[in-house]
């Protein structure tokens, strides 16, 4: 059950806890931002935790108040530090206008049913930003799925009530609402009572007494049960904030999209709010395709959706966004990982659970020694966080500003064992966009239990072992006894029961109580119970889960600030410089000049490149070319192709990269298969310098340095690059 | 709108026949399914659409009657002559019991939410399954978005009410409904009434004028209105099938899915139909996105959903499925395309309207030919269709099984100038697959007017022409008599209409009548009409669209069946014969023998050409290679590679081809080249024979002819292949 990941983010500037129960959205404390406040960040972390504890127990308020006063203090006082420290440590500072109007211009985002007026939280992946989400998503596939041999699978969105019952999103994936009783307008219930004392503090004139009276019901708004809520909102006569309505009771509001499936309009439906209960559902038969075997992964990408109350901030909380979700399978006791020593030397940044609590310091570590040291549960839990890290790089992630964070254990589900989301920064601060989460066996058991399935796995031993097994022998007199005609069916069913079943009755027994089996109630004394010692070389078990689960549309979203930048030359010239990997469009291919020869030329190359399976697109009009590899460059087109008179004597052309503004002459029949290196089309991605090494540099550089076209190996031209026209 | 696609299918044997309403579900007629029958099929579906145009025209009911005898007869007749013809013509005969076994334990496709009892109508992919339609995909993506430029879009699957109300989906999507007061089961009023009827006829005593009384009104079932329908159930006294209780009313039942979007719940929203609404919306910032030149095409790959009432036939009629649809605008008098010359000469199946109504003949024609006699309306439309055949051979669909029907006149939008099916043939028969539509301007107008958003595109001419331009002069004197205080705005509106409106206005007044301006009544004689020559450059105009529309499930389960054939020697043991391209798992990798000296390989081997992005599969379980190549035939993996005591020695594998199971002998270092060949993963497919023409083959072949090892050119090896143990 991914559901931390994809509309849950947090700011630098929030930092509000609660308990997150499993389906249910969370908020993560405020992480650090620079060394000179993490250790106030994480005396704050500390205390905001503790003021959480002392509310789930229940402590008296004025404890609580009390707490609450030293966590507001140490905010102060944080506030502070934080602006005397800004400019220093990792930061992520983009021109967030030009941004905005670059991502929306050039269509690589754009708002849903814009002329129909558009729905918050709803977003189009226009031409350039669909063909870059295919391309993360494309690499993903690659680096996870087929190099790790996992099981994709396909499920459907539209989810029947039951799946999600099980799962535990029909009862806990909600929120408190109120509604305007006029209008229908929604509110957040608790954060209208926090805004609403706010306001009052604000304007109205209190005693010291009175005043801290009010403070001590906003500290506790989100702690309070519906009915309480609403006694409250009802005594400070609490209305809509933009109509002054009466509002309804406070009630629980699920965040899932609900419908009917079929036209009976009988069975409920929600679609899926996470795409992991589609592989749970289908372990056995996984199971099956695997040969039995366990470890094995299974992985889907696919939409999930979620209404969430306040859309916000682009792509970072919307309402219909895709997922990549893994869910890797492991027998409970056996968490290390074949390929752990590939990954034991990547260095991570961790911010661990004491560091929040403690330091406040993001320490970097090798992923080896994370594991022996204990920081992180487990290779197969590591071996992932590293994974991802990888796939992040390969992307064209700032690894400056990737960092992993670990969840306390408040923020944790009480079956989890570890749990470590990969937190990217952008404008908007830390977001978390992956989460690893080693699950235990949670979600098959749930799904086992609801519909009476085996999720065992098996696995045979090297060699068999001795087991004690205890086996129920029933006392025939007295059961006939008891229950004369079912005597049978009783006495069948006790001798059918297996060594765990058999300890149950064993206990019920020592414990004076009765046994309910089947409907009959089975006395102390009905059973004598035998320990027999047998070989086994098979061993049954249910399977825990770890589960890396990716937010694409943040991903999505980090990708294009991280790659955004400006030309030194004109801060209002962008580039975005995507990774040749995931570059929606791979080359640009332009005529230097006009005239009737080159077009002809332009759509061979265009041809013969996208023949290649290279995304390729020709701007032949008749600007200059400088206009127009800066309309490239506003796409992230990180090659270009320009064909001149040159080209028409001997077949050759300039090749431009992006971010050096470099150029070589390459012969038109040898671009297909450097484009496919440079872009990883065929594996890994090889560098400019490298793959080039043979072609003469031209244009700019030629002045900087000798023509290097008598070096070149594959040479099959040997005009002076003097010639060539920039 | 691609409301003909995916859901919709047609068999050999259904043969109904309704008035297709825009964004309604259609059936299709009876197709041919032999030469001997043809022209009575062609008989049957003439009377049939006869017999439609009656009842549309509300001729009396007599009349109908005595044409619906006349379609009964003829229906007759074709039984009889199409049983005798079976065996003869195209025909698609598989095991299906196997077919559908094999699919459901190899997990392609199984039905979603098993363990819970399933839904109808939602089916998940498994691993093989959802790489087939992933390879699919990619195909469909490189075939028509890359090598034709499109601009892919991904858009949301909610949407808002107003977009589909805008598309006509809110109001005509519908079916008529009866429910079960009690339970709440819903039946399709017009079936019902059909099936009661049946059932009375059968088992009651009737006079041959009550019996005719009864035909009379099942002939009608899905003629009447609501209340028509309502007021005859009653009479009927039908009751719920299944329990006997009361029905309700009869009422229009949406198909789309409804939900909430947002908290207050005031959104409603629905999961889109089809893809092609995101398209149109988006519309003007595509046409800004291509630089405000029109031709383009948009295409869109994504989720559809429909509430079917009765789904079927695993993938063919289901809830939730996936959609590429191509929007392809063009200026409505130019629908020449550029690059027909390149598709003039593919030869097509077609089946026109006037074959369907005449001869039954379906005739193979070039596509320059069907442009030019006029069977297809236009060059775009006809270079469409043969886009959509050549990637359905590109894919590995059999070419005999494939064909274009054309809509009758019937079957279409009143808006619509030309469509046609493309429909493949499958155990279930034909089937509609891909619609390709010229819908002109329709969807694009009523966006632009729902929204008072201008739709149009502008096209430089290349020199000034002169146009005749009218204008409306407002009468000052009678306007200001006439609205006093208004005159300034009639005046100001009628100096601002242009010259189409202006049209407009002057046909109300040569009619005599009045022209409605902003709630202004304007009456003859208040204007003045003058027209003025003038030189224009730039024409602007409303697109028309062309729409290729693909049911991805469809497709895959078309190619599923005509991929699926077993082994000669054993009618049990399947084969999938995927072509390589997109062939779920590209090459499997075997260990000839056991002991350790192989495993090591067999994971260098599945590393190196997973890292060169083909899809491999390792079986080094314990079973003969033989059982081992027939799980790897399951799964359609068109190429093996065997490990045995030789490769320990000179680093060289068999490379085994599915079909032929022909061998070479290939050194390790020269497989990921020759596969990314095979699968054509860097362009086109290069055949097994002209790949591997440099290698020796091996194995079974040896005896039949000379070691071709010494001819090898690329030869690094030189063992006699005579060796290598099979």
């Amino acid at each position: 059950m991914a559901s931390i990941l994809a509309p849950n983010m947090h700011f630098a500037k929030t930092g509000s806890y609660s308990v997150v129960e499993p389906g249910k959205p969370k908020e993560a404390p405020t992480p650090s931002t620079g060394g000179g406040s993490a250790a106030l960040s994480a005396a704050c972390t500390r205390q905001a935790s503790t003021v959480k504890q002392m509310k789930k127990d229940g402590k008296p308020a004025d404890q609580i108040e009390k707490a609450v006063e030293e966590l507001k203090r140490l905010r102060a006082e944080l506030a502070v530090a934080e602006k005397a420290n800004a400019g220093q440590g990792t930061e992520h500072n983009i021109d967030r206008k030009l941004f905005d109007e670059t991502v929306l211009r050039r269509m690589f985002v754009v708002p849903a049913f814009e002329i129909h007026g558009g729905v918050a939280g709803l977003f189009d992946y226009g031409p350039p930003g669909c063909a870059l989400k295919q391309n993360i998503v494309d690499q993903w596939r690659r680096h996870f799925v087929l190099e790790e041999k996992m099981l994709e699978m396909e499920c459907t969105c539209l989810t029947p009530e039951p799946v999600l019952k099980t799962s535990g999103h029909v009862d806990r994936f909600t929120d408190l609402m109120v509604k305007d009783i006029v209008t229908g307008d929604c509110y957040r219930a608790d954060k209208l009572l926090e805004d609403h004392i706010d306001d009052l503090l604000e304007k109205g004139n209190f005693s010291s007494s009175e005043a801290d009276e009010h403070r001590k019901v906003q500290r506790q708004a989100d702690a309070y049960s519906p009915e309480e809520l609403g006694a409250i909102l009802e005594k400070y006569g609490i209305k809509a904030t933009t109509t002054g309505n009466d509002l309804t009771k406070p009630f629980a509001f699920n965040l899932m999209f609900g419908t009917k499936i079929g036209p009976s309009g009988a069975l409920t439906g929600f679609l899926r709010p996470e795409t992991a209960q589609g592989l749970f559902v289908n372990f056995k038969r996984l199971l099956d395709y695997n040969n039995g075997r366990v470890p094995f992964a299974a992985a889907q990408i696919g939409l999930g959706f979620r209404n969430e109350i306040a859309p916000k901030n682009g792509l970072l909380r919307v309402r219909e966004f895709t997922m990549a979700e893994i869910e890797h399978f492991v027998k409970p006791d056996e968490k290390k990982h074949p390929k752990f020593a590939n990954v034991s030397n990547v260095t991570m940044k961790l911010f661990d659970r004491d560091a929040q609590l403690g330091t406040g310091i993001v320490s970097s570590m090798t992923c080896g020694d994370a594991v022996a040291k204990g920081t992180i549960a487990n290779e197969t839990l590591a071996y992932f966080m590293a994974r991802t890290q990888l796939f992040m790089l390969r992307i064209g992630m700032n690894s400056e500003k990737l960092r992993f964070r670990q969840h306390l254990s408040t923020e944790m589900a009480h079956y989890a064992a570890d749990c470590w989301d990969l937190e990217i920064l952008t404008a908007y601060g830390w977001v978390e966009c992956v989460g690893h989460a080693d699950r235990a066996c949670y979600d098959l058991t749930v799904h086992a239990k609801a519909t009476n399935t085996s999720v065992e796995a098996q696995k045979m031993l090297d060699k068999a072992v001795e087991v004690l097994q205890l086996t129920v022998k029933p006392d025939r007199k007295t059961i006939g006894m008891t229950f004369k005609k079912d005597q049978k069916a009783v006495c069948s069913a006790l001798e059918g029961l297996d060594s765990d079943k058999a300890a149950e009755v064993e206990k019920a027994h020592s414990a004076g109580q009765p046994y309910e089996l089947d409907g009959f109630s089975i006395a102390p004394g009905m059973v004598l119970f035998t320990r027999k010692k047998k070989m086994v070389q098979v061993v049954k078990f249910t399977p825990s889960v770890i589960e890396p689960s990716f937010g694409v549309g943040r991903i999505l979203h980090a990708l294009l600030e991280h790659s955004f930048s400006v030309r030194k030359e004109d801060a209002q010239r962008v580039v975005f410089q995507f990774a040749p990997v995931v570059a929606p469009i791979k080359c640009g291919v332009y005529n230097l000049q006009s005239g009737s020869k080159f077009p002809p030329i332009v759509t061979r190359v265009v041809d013969l490149l996208t023949q290649a399976g290279i995304s390729t697109k020709a701007d032949t009009s008749g600007q200059s070319v400088g206009r127009r590899y800066a309309r490239a460059d506003e796409l992230g087109v990180p090659f270009g192709v320009t064909v001149d008179f040159d080209t028409v004597e001997d077949d050759t052309v300039t090749l431009r990269e992006r971010d050096s503004m470099t150029q070589r002459r390459v012969p038109i029949a040898a671009l297909p298969g450097l484009l496919r290196e440079l872009c990883g089309l065929d594996g890994d991605v090889v560098a400019w310098k490298d793959a080039l090494s043979a072609y003469p540099e031209v244009g700019a550089s030629e002045a900087s340095g000798p023509i290097t076209l008598e070096t070149t190996s594959r040479g099959v031209f040997s005009r002076p690059a003097a010639l060539v026209k920039k």
